[in-house]
């Protein structure tokens, strides 16, 4: 029932095939060109004797349309619109032609840094004109393979697009290329006591245009909503070089359609964004953590619920991971739980304008949560060192899973009474073959989900499962992060979550 | 620049011309077939007496496009598809034919009153084989003619569209028809604790879809943001029947794009919102709100900022209000004002879990404001009858208005240090011709505002002035209302504001 024209991508964008939007990794496997941060150095997934990726037309059934291959005069026209700006040494080009998690390998040739969204124009228009397909790149820190080339397509990379172009130090709106690095983005409001409506644990390599083609959630979004919310105004460049300037969308077309919603999710196949304009909420004076340890995912909800309701307008995030996540930071990572073992933990982070009232709220939350057995065990900070100590051992899961094993790691929305029910029910259908098979996630996310439940979302479950391009395709959006480890030395394992013969 | 095929309305569903977003009256004149509320009763428009509404046909340059009239066999096919719910007859047609500032009047031979999105489906369908025109109708309580016919267009209200589908206790997840009154749906999640995520003056009469359709701000955007982040899901009735069911679409669509987006604001011009599934924040367990006078702009300007710092998260409203408003609530609503006469006034609501924090930080705030000079007189409430007046004397500004004489009123978006300059301006610029010139607004919308300035927004506020025409479909968002009252008796000024001799 969807009018098909506007699902049908442009062919010289397409790639194949895009993954659930928002899900991001934490640390980029060193994105071309910008140095690598430390978020991204800890990542197991760049290290030094890693097995070479192997090539996505390889390893998947995918087949290449039929677009013209980059030649020399096409070099040329390049290197005339982005002087300087053209990348053709094969060693520097091996990061951006593949994916963070390392499973998908590109074989781009080219890579384009222009610096104005005039030269991204320019370069569409070429490409357009000459049939080239081309790949457009953020940070590359995304965990479902949207950012790397399938085959040969150009590789338009935004890193050099990374400027401030104003900012408002009344409403707190920030307008600056899509290349801009979200953390410092983040520093640049904060020095200006506001604060970006987004954080996600790639913020050291992310940009923020990549952020919203993917729509990305992230760690804030409970207390300050989807980007559909927040980014006030896009500029984007279309297929065949058009610059659609919705950022000033405002002065030309109200009585007209919000078309940069559209962008918003879209992933780079409707056009480029080459500029973005977003709405930066005040920074809060007092930020607290707490850490809790939970006897069951009924309390874990409950709690949310309970919290919702007594912290009310001060709770900025809430987390949730399960025992066997909490071993794996531990055996890898070497932190330690802060709290007695339980099978689950949450955690709780309020954000708000006076410090005394937001501990005094919390206070009297955690006395309540103990008190009626929602919560085993709890600890509490306000310090910055021991705030950012408890939020690593949330953000660090994916880091130690990938230490664990092969890892397939999906994001999925449920219904949020069923949320946990897929790991155990993954667990349950995978057995001895799975080395672990954990659920943690934004809790505070469930906005996202409807509140009705049918058969529908276990069944693709499952058959995704058994095969990772069909999950790509019909996964929800991000929720609970539901990651499968398989054992690097069992090949049964490896193939049993390849293959339909499960 | 932009892709006109988007811009391109269906033909049948094309209404003469749209206007700004958002902009709904405090109360509807008797919205079609539903009990007309306090505020509607207050409103002057709908007083008996009143001269006849001329014809928008008759009144401005129009030209009906070549569609069908309505036939014996069309309404016998209506009558079928729903029995009971074809309206004929021309007394109960004068009212839904008519908008609230009585300024445009269609002349629709039938309404439609389906109760279910088949029903509109099938309407539609109908119509759109039989090239009959249509004109979607919620509480009709919008303030640019948006909701009425312009000729003879089949009214399609949504008034027996009235159901709640869904409501999940713990997401805040509202699923329901349509036509739901806002005011209803705002009883209803409240006695389940939870609040609707907008508010508008005009509550008691418009509907749920009307809001989405036209992308409603109003009373709580500053706190709970746009209807693009908290809508979740939306169906809609394409223009040949076609039931778009966006209401499921993360189930179905994630890696898709984000299709309901492009209805919220589109006015009913790409198709029906016939359901809508919203996200409602939990109730708050306390509320404040103070009064202040200031002793200009650029001190409410330095209020808003003062107080989103210091009330930061409990702030939920902040409204500006001129001198002229509050004599003209005083002179013909009988309402004092609550503090010493001022140049301005502004309206801070709090929300928030703790009665005793919000008070102390709105306590805080106060004696900064008082003793810093940005203030100069105020007053607080907490209980629910003072709560009520204070509020009263921002909201009911447009009634007040409207018994002054004959009221032009634009809703516009500036940049927020020059908003209050055009009410300066248009004062200087009507000198004796206007019998007033007021300024009033939600100045927590600022969100809405981009941070550069430029001539144009001037020049099309100038040109949009001398032209309703023009300016409806040049005027930006709802920020500021501003209000130019001309005097009844006096013909030259009338003309004034719609001829090009100003």
């Amino acid at each position: 029932m969807l009018p098909r024209q506007l699902l049908a991508r442009p062919a010289w964008l397409f790639r194949c095939p895009p993954g659930p939007r928002g899900a991001c990794a934490p640390g980029a496997a060193g994105s071309w060109g910008r140095p690598v941060g430390p978020l991204a150095r800890r990542g197991c997934c760049s290290a030094p004797g890693t097995p070479e990726v192997p090539l996505t037309r390889e390893r998947y059934p995918v087949r290449r349309l039929p677009f013209s291959t980059v030649s020399e005069q096409d070099l040329a026209a390049f290197e005339r619109i982005v002087p300087g700006g053209v990348v053709t040494d094969p060693e520097a080009l091996q990061a951006p032609n593949v994916d963070w998690i390392r499973t998908l390998r590109g074989s781009s040739k080219v890579l384009l840094r222009p610096r104005t969204s005039e030269e991204v124009s320019h370069i569409l228009r070429h490409c357009h004109e000459r049939n080239l397909a081309v790949n457009p790149q953020g940070g590359n820190t995304g965990m479902v393979g949207g950012s790397v080339p399938v085959f040969d397509e150009i590789i338009l990379s935004t890193a050099r697009m990374n400027k401030v172009l104003s900012f408002h130090s009344v409403s707190g709106i920030l307008v600056c290329q899509a290349g801009c690095v979200l953390e410092e983005l983040s520093h640049y409001v904060e020095e200006r006591d506001f604060i970006m409506p987004l954080d996600l644990g790639a913020k050291g390599s992310c940009h923020i245009g990549g952020n919203v083609a993917t729509n990305a959630g992230g760690l804030r979004f409970l207390r300050y909503g989807s980007l559909h919310g927040t980014v006030l105004g896009l500029e984007v460049v279309l297929a065949d070089g058009t610059i659609l300037d919705c950022l000033t969308s405002l002065r030309k077309d109200n009585t007209g359609y919000d078309l940069k919603q559209l962008f918003i999710g879209s992933e780079g196949t409707l056009g480029v964004i080459t500029a973005v304009s977003i709405l930066c909420p005040p920074k809060p004076r007092a930020v607290n953590v707490a850490f809790l340890g939970c006897p069951g995912f009924a309390e874990v909800l409950q709690t949310f619920s309970t919290c919702k309701g007594m912290l009310g307008e001060i709770l900025s995030a809430f987390e949730f991971m399960d025992a066997v996540c909490m071993q794996l930071v531990g055996r890898y990572l070497h932190l330690a739980s802060p709290v007695q073992e339980s099978p689950f933990y949450v955690l709780i982070e309020t954000s708000g304008s006076n410090a005394g009232h937001d501990a005094e709220k919390l206070g009297s939350f955690l006395e309540h949560a103990l008190g009626s057995g929602l919560v085993t065990d709890g600890t509490m900070a306000t310090d910055q060192t021991k705030v950012k100590m408890l939020w690593a051992l949330r953000e660090r899961i994916a880091e130690a899973l990938s230490r664990d094993g092969y890892v397939y790691k999906y994001d999925l929305s449920l219904p949020v009474e069923r949320l946990y029910d897929i790991v155990t029910d993954v667990r349950a259908r995978l057995g001895p073959h799975a080395k672990h098979v954990v659920g943690y996630g934004h809790l505070g996310n469930l906005a996202l989900i409807r509140s009705d439940f049918g058969n529908w979302i276990r069944g693709q479950l499952v058959i995704s499962f058994r095969n990772r391009g069909v999950l790509e395709n019909t996964v929800l959006s991000a929720v609970g992060g539901i990651s499968v480890c398989t054992d690097p030395s069992d090949k049964t394992c490896t193939s049993c979550a390849h293959s339909a013969s499960c």
